[in-house]
């Protein structure tokens, strides 16, 4: 794995990516019009005008500084395996991550963007357009919260742990017991939270989240956020999320702890 | 029932007492000292010397500008039927609605205040601290967001509308089959909302917000609201949502749609 501070020039471009989005973003936020136009696609999820321009305007952006990166996006596909452009490099975006949320007026979408190498994310970004928070992770550094350090904080007892999960409704009936599982041994859950639960868990306010049925550009850009607040982030059995060779089709399971031992602790309830 | 012009002294107390509210609440939100000092009250649910505080200063500015009048809130109770003091009138207030939602980090917190006419809200605030937004509703008059005139707008048919909800945690086992009928029905459904829901709802961003086990200060304020801005809030029989006897600890079911026709629709869906 390269030193992070080779990064920085992708870590510029993030940052100015992020930043675009919200400017296409915000102004559809709020707009009885972006609700009445949301359109459906093929698996019954909304889009709005807003992702698509914000993606591609990212893609441009990228194509414009890194003509030899390959890129994943939500709502334009891959037309790669993933497994990377020149250097094994591969930018996975996500325009608005909780799209249900931005079209109802819920301040918790988000714009995830992240760079994978060789298929394992070593940036990622967070950011909340309509909160003014920005969460930014680079592989091997402290993740930083608008500028400033941040930290996860891990309840010493499952039973004293809050769970975060977008909705209850993600899982599948398989999936679902399992979830229930966790939630019948933990404090408190919340939901609704979208992109936004894993970056509150890597600022210390939530212990777990525990979610399913995401593709790449849903969780790529979690991973070097989480683990660079001092948080675990997984699938389900244990294992790293990789989103190399995955396509932006392939589901996956997503658990994110506060800590080690938290996460080995959810880790063994969720276990079939 | 009074005319609007007639509380109009009440509306700017209302409007001091969301102000200072924020003041208060916001520089305990995001710290993580909050989530380690928030206790558990007699029924499991969280409170922080953020609840306390702010309905003790809100209680302290009633009592000096309106000392006749009684005062119901979430923190320290009423010692009053909620018939009200002189004139029928009696102040309910929530200091922070969605306590869980503010321990994590959630911005979709909110001070609710409620002025009663013998019972009946009259005069209702929901406020945001964290997103700056602020609805206020009196009777007869149209509701306003961040003083703009707003409305809901109200799908067509049960198919096409957006169902709200804090949680589905939220419904006992004989009232959690009720909401999963109606969730059958609707296109979407969101979570985690909060008193946020209602307000959106009143802006045209939901169709539906479907709740349980709220009591008056939950609800008082949000009655004027929605209905300043054309939407109909009622228990899950049909019936007016009455705080007048209800006291404190009384858990009633809320239906709050943005039309007539799909209440109408909501409550067949609903009724056993």
């Amino acid at each position: 794995m390269r030193a992070a501070q080779e990064y920085r020039p992708h870590l510029a471009l993030a940052h100015a990516l992020a930043d675009r989005a919200r400017e296409i973003v915000l102004p559809f936020f709020h707009s009885p019009q972006t609700r009445i136009k949301a359109e459906r696609k093929a698996d019954r999820s909304p889009v709005t005008r807003a992702d698509r321009q914000a993606e591609q305007a990212m893609r441009a952006m990228i194509a414009d500084a890194f003509p030899e990166h390959a890129v994943v996006g939500e709502e334009f596909g891959d037309g790669d395996s993933g497994n990377g452009g020149a250097g094994g490099l591969t930018w996975c975006i996500d325009p608005i991550d909780g799209t249900r949320a931005f079209i109802c007026g819920r301040p918790t979408f988000g714009t995830l963007i992240a760079l994978l190498q060789d298929g394992a994310p070593v940036l990622g970004i967070v950011d909340m357009p309509r909160l003014d928070e920005r969460w930014v992770g680079v592989t091997g550094e402290p993740t930083l919260r608008n500028g400033e350090p941040c930290r996860a904080l891990a309840a010493a007892a499952l039973e004293d742990a809050t769970l975060l999960c977008t909705s209850a409704e993600m899982f599948s009936a398989a999936e679902r017991p399992r979830f229930d599982a966790l939630r019948g041994r933990v404090a408190e859950a919340g939901f609704g939270t979208d992109c936004y639960g894993y970056a509150l868990l890597a600022s210390g306010f939530a212990d777990i989240v525990m979610e399913a049925g995401l593709a790449p550009h849903d969780f790529a850009a979690l991973v070097p956020v989480v683990e660079g607040a001092g948080g675990r982030i997984s699938d389900w059995n244990g294992a790293p999320l990789a989103a190399a060779g995955a396509g932006v089709q392939k589901k996956h399971t997503v658990l994110a702890c506060a800590g080690k031992e938290l996460h080995a602790l959810a880790l063994a309830v969720i276990a079939r």
